[in-house]
């Protein structure tokens, strides 16, 4: 066995920016949440979070800054990084797995529900935030969905409604998001339908005759 | 001309307990918006409508009561009277418009946008009363909706994923909701090409015949 150093022998690091932006969001995720996005204070933030007010401010200007940064990181749509070639030699089945994947990975993330429902409760605070967030985030998915989509027609998929409207390849999700939201978290089989029947919508838009030579 | 009588002459009517019914849901509704559901006192809704505490007594046991019933006012699914006959002759199209007609019709009333927000918000308080209106109004819905497209397909319509999951039939609408909830209230154009990307949807998924005939 090797001897490592104990750990009080070594030098004390400082945390990266990177790890204590998330030590921040996490806190002001649990201040927010407990008392409302109005009645935080960025002191309340700070000492849930172990810093200083100097500390927060050193990452943050104000407590929209700190809410913007939540909505970025849990509700960010998944990076289509590492998408398939939307050519013909994609199966449109592939496609559709891998798209109901990505998707899913997004809301699996119990902070992620935490946020979209202070982002509904708050609406009237954060409207401003969630526009940009809208603009920002989930406007640049779809232009990369609605792209990925026109690949595969250039490469000879017929086209479907998605083309024009590739927000709808995303229902699916936000009606199960919401179901979990205000009914109840699925059990894992019911999960497991609502991404099947998700993959399977997707399939019977993307390539008509496959249903037709069942 | 006909002489009408005066109003101050005529005999003095008690409202009937349906109008009040609704009077108290409105007052509810803004009492619980203004004060959130759990600040609310049985005793500001009755001052809000006008009564007594008796008399809001006398059409509801308690605020809980209160609050079931603004979700199945507010928040109910379309009716399914009037329904074209789900057999072969009702053409796809207008099968999936008349759906989506009356779908669109339930949240063009702002105030089921004020319940939708008001359930998520209090979600915590009022989770027994969500998952009643789901098993009671939701639940109901989606089998008959489900009873509908069995009824297509006996007919000779090919079966559609809608068949086994009939809550896809609904996702646009929520996403849109969600979206007009969170965001903004969309324009009339806007509005517009939702409901023509719904109804699509549902005629590529009901109809893929008709899709490779273009």
């Amino acid at each position: 066995m090797e001897t490592a150093p104990a750990p009080a022998s070594a030098p004390r690091r400082r945390l990266s920016p990177a790890v204590r932006i998330q030590q921040i969001l996490d806190a002001a995720l649990v201040e927010f949440c407990e008392r409302g996005y109005g009645d935080t204070r960025m002191d309340d933030i700070a000492r849930r979070a172990g810093l200083s007010k100097g500390g927060l401010y050193a990452h943050f200007d104000s407590k929209d800054a700190v809410f913007e940064a939540l909505l970025r990181r849990s509700l960010a749509m998944p990076s289509l990084e590492g998408m398939p070639e939307p050519d013909a030699h994609v199966p449109t089945r592939e496609f559709a797995a891998w798209l109901v994947d990505r998707l899913y990975a997004q809301i699996a993330d119990p902070a992620g529900l935490r946020v979209l429902w202070l982002m509904i409760a708050e609406r009237e605070r954060v409207g401003h935030l969630l526009e940009l967030w809208d603009r920002q985030v989930i406007g640049p998915y779809e232009v990369v969905l609605q792209r990925a989509l026109a690949a595969r027609e250039a490469a000879g998929a017929r086209p479907s409604v998605l083309s024009r409207a590739p927000w709808l390849a995303l229902s699916p999700l936000i009606h199960a998001t919401m179901r979990e939201l205000v009914i109840r978290a699925p059990g894992a089989a019911e999960m497991a339908q609502w991404r099947q029947a998700h993959e399977d919508l997707l399939v019977e838009l993307l390539d008509p005759a496959s249903r037709l030579a069942r």
